[in-house]
């Protein structure tokens, strides 16, 4: 049985700010509803030491338990929504990277 | 006390089999002696369902307590190390994202 994870790998938005607000007060509330899900880690980028920006604004980590979980979540409507919701915010662009943890 | 994450993403490389023994034999016991490290995590990229090749082919993601540890165990002559062994086995190029959890 391996763990699996979807990525969604947020580019920098035209407003951080706004991008924050609903992140937190609407994307989030509707992605926690996807179903079969393990965990969600959440990982924000830092500038470099050199002050430069990160490749990546934002990751949202979302685990599952096998690739059966993945499938049966992802597929759901709640991910649908979710998935939807994404061009509300993610003003820079999104791309998503599925692993397996090995 | 914010933990951290230095996320390291590799493209594909040229020879895929050439990395995998690389990586496990040599560079992960390398890595494995940074100092500070909470735990290692090791994401390996999957083909998207239409057959696309994923974004990145591996991430490994470095999870440090807090910036403090991170700092530390990022200066230390074993980090170095590991950073150093990269270009011995990354043919494709890497890029480090520094995250932390929120």
């Amino acid at each position: 049985m391996t763990q699996m994870v979807v990525n969604v790998m947020y580019n920098a938005p035209a407003d951080p700010q706004a991008f924050e607000r609903y992140y937190a007060e609407t994307h989030m509330p509707i992605a926690a509803k996807i179903p079969s899900v393990e965990k969600i880690v959440l990982l924000k980028g830092m500038a470099g030491a050199d002050g430069s920006a990160p490749p990546y604004y934002r990751v949202a980590q979302i685990y599952f338990a096998d690739e059966a979980a993945m499938a049966s979540g992802m597929s759901s409507p709640e991910a649908q929504a979710a998935t939807a919701d994404i061009a509300n915010f993610a003003t820079g662009g999104a791309s998503v990277l599925i692993t397996e943890v090995v």
